[in-house]
């Protein structure tokens, strides 16, 4: 049961993230095949730089025509939906949060699976969780958002660190999988309602 | 003689892609080395991220001293003919989009090699042809040309998929690559020539 | 002794490509993290790259710890010293031309390795040393500093050519390691102070 409801939730974040991708390209007046060019990207784009970097080739969407069959199903209802999603957003942010909590998690295990010692784990959760979005950003021209002062990527990181803590001390692995994706999409939503921030650097001089 | 024809489209391919890079990285006042780097992105950089994508590894222009020498004869070349440069841009712009037709059909080619779904190859093969120009418009930190609205990739998806259709109905492969590569040419000579664009989406309300 | 000494120099130069993240990051008022994310990317990822062309994967980071100690020190020790660090400016330059230097020839010798003709070594070199910055200024969305016009890249360049001329000619490896890393750094050092730099290519005409 533990992989197929992975496997449920791996596509459902893989559904949001493209949502996510569609919004952002749509306000910038793309035409229909830049939209789902950044809904792929901001949907597969951080597994597939996870991927690369740990050397697990042809990168792992390539194997599984559901992923790009999902981004696809993704771009076409968000087209028929697009006048709702203005107030949907707040369920799909909400959506994106779980993408957010799994990718993580899901990074961290491959991480590990081949052998990369735990902070390197980490760091490879929360590249797979955030650089599909970074992707989305530059290709869009903007600052990424998670250089925006928002809580971001410090939520992946808080769980990895506790899905590692529970792990090494016996805890069952469905229950941390299920605690600590739940946790990161805990902090992200409230980070986002409380309007949480790390503080900015304060650089005084001219540059 | 199919290798050595294709090997000698390659070449041209990479030549005029090149000669887009420095065109466009003249226009920004790079210096000489700018200029040579954003040449190099834009030749290889569509066919260095599809190998990486799939492992193809070290990458196959290293392999290949005669893919550098090209770049560096194009960037040459441009040197000396600069001033013509510009009325010679209609000749330009055909060769290319010789190119993008040539590397979307060669770039579907390795990833079936490999054995990658049709799917994902014709996505491959976009790959190949499109990102040296998103990866050198990034470089220029400009919002990358597909965006634009202009019939781009589509050209590339087209093509891709009449190829598939072609080679499944048992068509001779040689005659499959010079039609679909022509498709790919023509449609993109007519989507300029007449202004073809794709739709862009509309977005109500503010972001 | 020459590995115990490359290694020490090599943990030096991730240091200082850190810090100038910390500096680039800090002046654009991202949080914590996000200067963290910065810190990383210029420190590494210009190796990351080089790896993931040639096909070194899992990427050599990911396999020592240290480099990643060594990036984080590099940020608390930057926060404590701030307030100098503007002052500090000319030493730290230094240090970053260090890094230029080493990380030129480390990534030259890497390509070589594995088997790579001189020509595309020189390049996975320059890469190494130079695409941390890039994808720096790419994450800041602004123009990369070595399209600027200030002779950056080229002393990687010309470090490399010197280092294969006399490595084919039999003079000893320590010794033409230590020549080439202190003439890059010397030519780094002078192209600023003297303010050298390569001709911008004209281009006249609209664009």
């Amino acid at each position: 049961m533990e992989k197929e409801l992975i496997y449920a939730l791996e596509i459902i974040g893989t559904f949001v993230f493209a949502v996510s991708g569609v919004s952002t390209a749509a306000s910038k007046k793309f035409d229909i095949l830049g939209v789902v060019i950044i809904a792929f990207v901001t949907a597969i784009g951080g597994g597939t730089l996870r991927d690369v970097m740990i050397g697990v080739q042809p990168v792992s969407w390539m194997l599984d025509l559901n992923y790009i069959y999902t981004i696809i199903l993704a771009v076409i209802m968000s087209f028929f939906f697009l006048p709702y999603l203005l107030k949907l957003r707040k369920t799909l942010f909400l959506f994106d949060a779980i993408g957010l909590g799994l990718f993580t998690i899901l990074g961290l295990e491959k991480a590990l699976a081949i052998g990369l010692s735990p902070v390197v784990a980490i760091m490879m959760g929360t590249v797979s969780a955030v650089f599909g979005g970074v992707l989305r950003d530059i290709l869009c021209n903007t600052v990424p958002l998670i250089f925006s002062g928002r809580i971001y990527a410090s939520n992946c990181i808080a769980g990895g660190i506790v899905y590692l803590i529970l792990i090494t001390n016996g805890v069952d692995k469905n229950l941390t999988m299920l605690f600590t994706v739940s946790l990161i999409i805990i902090l992200r939503v409230l980070a986002v309602r409380r309007n949480w921030s790390l503080p900015a650097i304060k650089w005084d001089g001219n540059h």
